[in-house]
């Protein structure tokens, strides 16, 4: 059976601990890369939850902090068909699209969302998250059957984008990057070999005031982890610990113009393209603003995999 | 005066060294990170330099490794307003393009350049790389005054791309990314504090088997290293030995079809305007092919500062 690990700020720095009910089994250990909780920590969780007598701690009493100390972020863009199809995208595209975001970016899971000064269209994206279990060093061909070598762990993220730099400047890191775009947890999910193939049964769910605006399955997704594991083994050496981000749902506040505003627009400057698009999108109500809440969640609908909700606030 | 180390094959692994007209004394110990090379191995060359009777290599006998053993790579795109034009961007463009490139294509200065098999349209890009001296947590304000604190060497790289998969897919990271993609090298080049200031006078020059192709001063970048190291202090958490590659000029194959031609092409569906980018594209001469020799090049033209010359073959 999957466990459930948390850090959390302790007296004096960083623990881990791994979840029981409400309660939280403080490790013995502190481990400092995603590596050693991995090896490490998951199996002296394991040995806390049989035995008897552990110290407890309530969860709801600690300040979590993300669950993946030493990650860098690996993102794959528009991924889900009803993401690429509110964004005005191919929905039959036949690349995948991948792109990195900072390690700067990463939060925790309860923390403030903050909107630069000078960013307007501020939205969200819920992400099934990938930690890497096992190194990559050169190219491989993952399957179904060997993703489970693969994966550590499953992790709720959000990879919050500022879509008035992220688009009007073409590449996506910048727009993607900025301290505290990336809420990562609350739980760090090391799942048993069988359980990784339920990935497809993960659903994805995030809410802004209580109002539902992404709800779907990681099934949806239209590069899966395995064919995308293949295709980063090309590109970059993975360390255990990375973080796959796998794409969004559709239900983003972005919601580009219809076809033929488009066709006309591209006939414009580029620069009065974008302005026009941001003076466009800020008149939507969808967009977050300080105040807002956000919400984001990924389980199985049995509850078998639950990797936990995030609780931001924006400011 | 500045020192150029180099870092190659020994018998039992990597070792460092320094230049010495056409010799190479290497350094006694080794050293696994920029940072460690940076504050003890160069202390160590200038050592080597003005004692006696250390020990000998011929520069040209060595196999030469990149000098950036743990460095991420961060890159700024379209920053020369030769290559703006020449690539069919706006040149008075108000953004610094960011985006990053992946580890695995770090390559040694002589090593070959491998076209992947899918890969038609093979371009070059000599690019000055900044070596960060100094680690960088937070936003802070870099100015001409202050750059000398945070650069800790100079290196010619080579940002080759794919441009047939760089440009269709949008984002630039996977077509600037597969394995050999950037060769760094020869020399890591420490400046002394009050050299920092001449990286305007550094003249990147690359040829393709001897034909001149790029030759453009530092100077004529658009966005230059203060600017942009403030940026990326913004977004990500900088480490020593950390590479920031500044743009490339005017000059490389990339010819993109004239203003009218791009204009009605963008009337077309997406992925027959790519198929017809490409086959126009693969009609010019200038991209690379097998057996094709590239050298790149930085130095100033006094010499004083001398970064020294990339020979790669393309397979």
């Amino acid at each position: 059976m999957s466990i459930n690990l948390v850090r959390f700020d302790g007296e004096h720095g960083p623990r881990w601990g791994v979840l029981d009910g409400a309660d939280v089994l403080p490790l013995p250990e502190e481990y400092e890369t995603t590596a050693d909780v991995l090896a490490d920590g998951a199996a002296a969780a394991r040995a806390l939850l049989v035995g008897s007598g552990a110290h407890r701690m309530r969860l709801a009493g600690l300040r979590l902090l993300h669950p993946v100390p030493d990650a860098r972020i690996l993102c794959q863009g528009a991924n889900y068909r009803s993401h690429m199809i509110e964004s005005g995208m191919d929905p039959d595209r036949a690349f995948n699209i991948l792109f990195t975001k900072s390690t700067a970016s990463l939060a925790g899971p309860d923390d403030d969302i903050v909107r630069p000064g000078h960013v307007r269209l501020l939205d969200y994206e819920v992400e099934l998250g990938i930690v890497l279990g096992k190194a990559i060093t050169g190219p491989v061909t993952v399957t179904e059957e060997t993703l489970s070598d693969y994966v550590g762990a499953f992790v709720v993220a959000n990879d919050v984008s500022a879509r008035d730099v992220q688009l009007p400047q073409g590449q996506w890191y910048k727009g993607k990057s900025y301290r505290g775009f990336c809420p990562v947890g609350p739980y760090l999910v090391v799942p048993d070999r069988d359980e990784v193939a339920r990935w497809r049964d993960l659903r994805l769910t995030l809410s802004v005031n209580g109002e539902a605006r992404q709800d779907s399955l990681a099934g949806d997704m239209a590069f899966g982890p395995a064919a995308t594991l293949t295709e980063w083994s090309g590109l970059e050496l993975l360390r255990v610990g990375d973080l796959l981000l796998t794409g969004t749902p559709g239900g983003v506040a972005l919601q580009p113009p219809g076809a033929l505003v488009q066709r006309i627009s591209a006939l414009l400057p580029e620069d009065k393209k974008w302005e026009l698009f941001v003076k466009g999108q800020a008149k939507s109500g969808a967009y977050l603003k300080p105040g807002d809440r956000v919400e984001a969640a990924i389980r199985t609908d049995d509850g078998e995999l639950d990797l936990g909700v995030q609780r931001n606030t924006v400011r």
